[in-house]
C-alpha cells in the first residue's frame, strides 16, 4: 500500500539533523508557503460548506466538530472556545468533540485516539438529527474516532463535512463536502501538528468566521454580537457604536443603556431612529441580520 | 494614542458583511499570505531563540510558555502537549501556563487575562530559577498576565523571549529576545484568533522544532524518541529502524527488545555495532545527540 502524504519523508529535509539553526529556521519557513496555495485550490468546497452550514444553522441545526486526540481535535476546540466571547454563540451550539474529551486538550491521550465508542456515545447524549452538521477534522483523513462520528452522522441525515490532509480519503468518502487540503509530507516525518495543523487551523477559522458574517454577527467588518462581559469591553462597544453611527459618547451610552448593552440592537437604532419594539422586530424578522435588516426598515 | 495594529481597521474587507460566501473566502485566504513574510522577517529572532532555548535546556534548565486567557495561551498549550508524545519532553520540562489555568483550554475565561497574581503563584510553585527560559504569548504584546511572567523572569534571571503581533510593544521591552510578528489588522477588527494566532502557532512550532533537533531528538529527518506508548507505535519504529539502518526486520526486532523499545539506542547499535553499554555511555556524552555520538564513536 502506497504511504498516504502526511506519513510521507520530505526529500527537503533529509539532512535537517545536520543543517545550522538558521537552515532549519529558513527550511520551516519556507515548507510551509505551500499552505496558501493549498487553501486556495479549496475555495470552492471551503464556500459550499460555509452556505452548508449557514443554511443548518438557520433551521435551528447545530455544529459538532469532531476531531482526534491530537492536534486535529485541539484545533476543532481552539476554534469552537473562541466563537462564545466574539460572537455570543451558545456553547450547546457549536460543539468540539475530540477523543479522550476535554481532558485531551491539555493532556497527550493519544491512546483513545481509536475510540469509536466514545464518539457515538457523545453524539448519542447530543441526539444528533438531520438539521446539525458535523465537521470530522483528521490529518490522516482515517481516524477512527473522526470516522465513527461521520457514520453517525449518516444514519441520522446530518450534514457532513471532513478537513483533512491526504486526498481520496475515508473521511472524504463519508462527507457532503469534502476539503482535503494536501501540503505535503511534513519536515519532521509524520509530525501533523506542523503544516497539517496550520492549515486546519486556517481552514476551520475560515468556516466559522464567514458563517458567523453570514449570520449577521458581523457589521462592516466589527463584531457586534460580543459577550459585554466586562466594563472594558462595554466601553469599547461604545467606542465602536460612536465610530459606526457618527454620534457623541452621550448618545453612545444612552442607547447600550436602552437596549440593556445589546451593541447590535444599539447601532440598528441610531441608524434607523426606529424604536427598541421595531428594532427587535426587525431584526427578529431577519433572522439577526443587521445590516438586511437596516435596509429593509429604510427602504420601507 | 494610536490604536495597536491588532486592534486597527482593515481597509480590504469593511464591506465584508456584504461579501458572497466566495468573496469572504478569498478574501481570508489573500489576508493570511502575510504570514509567510513576516515570518521570513524574524527568521533572525526565531533563530537566536532557539540557540537560547537549547542552550538553557541543556543547563537543565525548562520552558515556561505563558499565555493570556484567549488564542495565545491556548496556542502555547497546543504546541507544549506534543512534545511529549513525539519527543519523549517530561510535562514538567516544557511547562504551557494560561490565564484561568488548564480548563480554559476549551472553556472560554477571558476574565483571568489579568490576573497577575495568577501567574506569579503559579512560577513562585514552580521556583522558576535563572537556567529557566520563559517564552511570553501575547498579540497585543501587553496582555498583563504575559507581562507579570516576564517580570518575574527578570527578578529571577531567567532568560526571556516574547512573541506578540504588534511593534515595540511592552512584552519586547522586558524580553531578551523580541519576535514581533505584525500581520496587520484582522479581517473582522481585533479578532486575533485568526491571523495573529495562526502567526504564534507557526512561530512556537519552529521554537519547539527545532530545538528539539538541536537537542538530538531527530535523526535525519525522524522523530526517534517518539513514547511508544503502544504496539502500533513500537511496530512503526520497527520499521523505521529497518529503513534508516538497512537491516532486516528480525534484526530490527532483535535490537528494539535489547534496548527494551528505545529506537535511538537501537539505531546506534545498528549504525555502529557498538555494544549496549558502549552505546548507552557514548550517547550520554553527547547529550542525547544521536548523529553527533555517531560520528565521535566511528571516527575514534
Amino acid at each position: 500500500m502506497e504511504q498516504p502524504t502526511t506519513e510521507s519523508i520530505n526529500k527537503n529535509t533529509i539532512t535537517m539533523d545536520e543543517m545550522s539553526t538558521m537552515e532549519i529556521v529558513e527550511t520551516m519557513i519556507q515548507e510551509d508557503h505551500i499552505i496558501h496555495s493549498v487553501l486556495k485550490q479549496n475555495k470552492q468546497q471551503l464556500s459550499e460548506a460555509i452556505d452548508l452550514i449557514t443554511s443548518q444553522w438557520q433551521k435551528g441545526g447545530r455544529v459538532i466538530v469532531a476531531g482526534g486526540a491530537g492536534t486535529s481535535g485541539r484545533i476543532g476546540v481552539l476554534d469552537a472556545v473562541e466563537l462564545g466571547p466574539t460572537f455570543s454563540v451558545p456553547s450547546d451550539r457549536w460543539i468540539a468533540l475530540l477523543a479522550g474529551g476535554a481532558e485531551a486538550t491539555w493532556k497527550p491521550m493519544e491512546q483513545y485516539e481509536d475510540s469509536e465508542e466514545a464518539i457515538m456515545d457523545e453524539l448519542d447524549k447530543l441526539k444528533l438529527q438531520d438539521i446539525d452538521t458535523v465537521i470530522a477534522m483528521t490529518a490522516s483523513g482515517s481516524t477512527p474516532y473522526a470516522i465513527a462520528a461521520l457514520q453517525y452522522a449518516k444514519k441520522v441525515h446530518a450534514k457532513r463535512i471532513s478537513i483533512s490532509c491526504n486526498s481520496k480519503t475515508l473521511a472524504s468518502e463519508f462527507s457532503h463536502i469534502a476539503i482535503e487540503l494536501v501540503v505535503g509530507a511534513e519536515v519532521i516525518r509524520g509530525s501533523t501538528r506542523l503544516k497539517a495543523g496550520t492549515v486546519q487551523k486556517i481552514a476551520l477559522n475560515i468556516l466559522s468566521t464567514a458563517t458567523m458574517i453570514r449570520l449577521g454577527k458581523v457589521y462592516q467588518n466589527e463584531m457586534i454580537e460580543m459577550q459585554l462581559i466586562n466594563k472594558k469591553l462595554v466601553n469599547r462597544a461604545v467606542n465602536t457604536l460612536m465610530q459606526l453611527a457618527d454620534i457623541s459618547m452621550n448618545e453612545a451610552q444612552s442607547l447600550m443603556r436602552q437596549t440593556n448593552n445589546n451593541l447590535k440592537e444599539a447601532l440598528f437604532m441610531a441608524l434607523t431612529h426606529a424604536s427598541l419594539a421595531e428594532t427587535r422586530n426587525t431584526l427578529e424578522v431577519h433572522q439577526g441580520h443587521l445590516k438586511k435588516a437596516i435596509h429593509t426598515y429604510l427602504s420601507k
